[in-house]
């Protein structure tokens, strides 16, 4: 049987910690291909680099020899896409992603370049998890992350998740012995408020920091990830590319024939 | 009754004709608040601006005392999140994203700026629509796209879609005499193949422009925006922002105690 080929990103950059940690628990699983961007890519989403060309460096690593990493100046979309179609020799058999410097929970998940990666490899027909600690400092603690990030390793591998479904793992800011256990979560519905702050530069000239608060819309609902992180659960949400909300899909069928009626009449159609 | 507050985005940027077409087909609904990038920020998803500041500038615009313009540094989201926390008076009645040069058909949602736009308004409970049309020129000719966005508009004004819903509308380029008809439509399955093309820079390095075909996973299907628009529909799909795979949580319920006694057993938990 040939080696399995993991593909490796993230949306901190090369030089997080966080992917190192994520690199280490993928080892034992086959070949590894690391492509990350050269720096930061925080709220990144799903962006891909169209006005610019993208430039990739190969990193000098002899003594990985089971490890080919690769810095990429594009964000983490571009990273995986990269991957895919130039830098893998074949379609890898799982992407990882992370482990993110801070949470992903919640809303977070649409501007996460952490989770965009794991979509990304979703969309391309490979199983792919997004891994995530709610701790954003440089030192993080990350001994957790790889346990629990090893335990669903194995079980995506073995089992594999329905096509077009990939997986959004945060874990909580405690020790290991201090994790309460593993939830199966949906996103919680939130969002942000106060989100700019505005000061003015030496100029006089005003500008805004993006910032706020997270309000949870249903803060007493216990199948949540927000419920599940402030409880000292990790959180496991399975995602889908398919946005389609098909409930609303029935719920305004009658407008195709509504709609081309009131545009025939006003003699558009 | 107070009349109503319009917020228009985009991510062709300020000066795109797709805009001004969607100022003019929403004015007559209410007060217009327009903050729309700078430049172009096709492709950048729900991107989010983290490691600079953001800058605004209200535009005169004397003659249209209906519309209030400003044009923002930042991405697509981040003009609607000022929108709303800085430039707004109130919380708009209704957000307006387009009329992208393009389509954002299939999977071509979650790297688009102006479905990024309409997704931000509908995490903030404010009822939001992307409109795409699919001729990427300057000139494109928008008149068929305004009459069909006029129809939707007072459709989701006067039938309110469910929280957490937006719509995703695309029409095809053909004049409007030529339009089938509307289709309530799926998100086709889709990816591209190819995507980097490979140069070399007069330094003799390499660079890589991002590229690619779109090939369509389920062309037999019929219930696809990709169907509907090549058979000269507009289609309309029903976008959620939670992105939970509701049949999956149920499918890997008992990862729950089954991973945890495998970390227990391996003295972990």
């Amino acid at each position: 049987m040939e080696e399995r080929l993991i593909l490796v990103s993230n949306d901190d950059g090369m030089h997080a910690s966080g992917i190192e940690a994520l690199i280490e628990t993928v080892r034992p699983f086959g070949k590894v291909l690391v492509v990350a961007p050269a720096e930061g890519q925080s709220g990144m989403s799903h962006a891909i680099t169209i006005k610019v060309p993208v430039r990739v460096h190969k990193v000098r690593n002899e003594d990985e020899p089971d490890v080919a990493r690769y810095i990429c100046s594009g964000t983490p979309v571009d990273c995986i896409k990269l991957a895919i179609s130039r830098l893998a020799n074949r379609k890898p058999d799982l992407i990882v992603s992370g482990i993110n410097h801070g949470g992903n929970s919640s809303a977070s998940i649409v501007y996460s370049g952490t989770m965009a990666a794991a979509m990304e490899g979703c969309v391309n027909g490979i199983p792919s998890i997004g891994f995530s600690l709610l701790d954003i400092s440089r030192e993080a603690d990350f001994s957790a992350v790889k346990e629990i990030a090893r335990e669903i390793i194995e079980r995506v591998l073995s089992e594999p998740l329905p096509e077009g479904v990939c997986l959004n793992v945060n874990v909580p800011q405690v020790p290991i012995s201090e994790i309460k256990g593993i939830k199966i979560c949906r996103q919680t519905k939130g969002f942000w408020i106060e989100e700019f702050e505005k000061r003015t530069d030496p100029n006089r000239k005003d500008y805004y920091w993006l910032t706020g608060l997270f309000q949870n819309l249903e803060p007493d609902a216990t199948d949540t990830d927000e419920w599940a992180l402030n409880n000292d659960y990790v959180s496991i949400v399975p995602v889908k590319i398919d946005l389609t909300s098909y409930d609303t899909m029935k719920k305004i069928k009658s407008w195709e024939t509504e709609m081309v009626n009131s545009l025939q009449k006003s003699k558009y159609l």
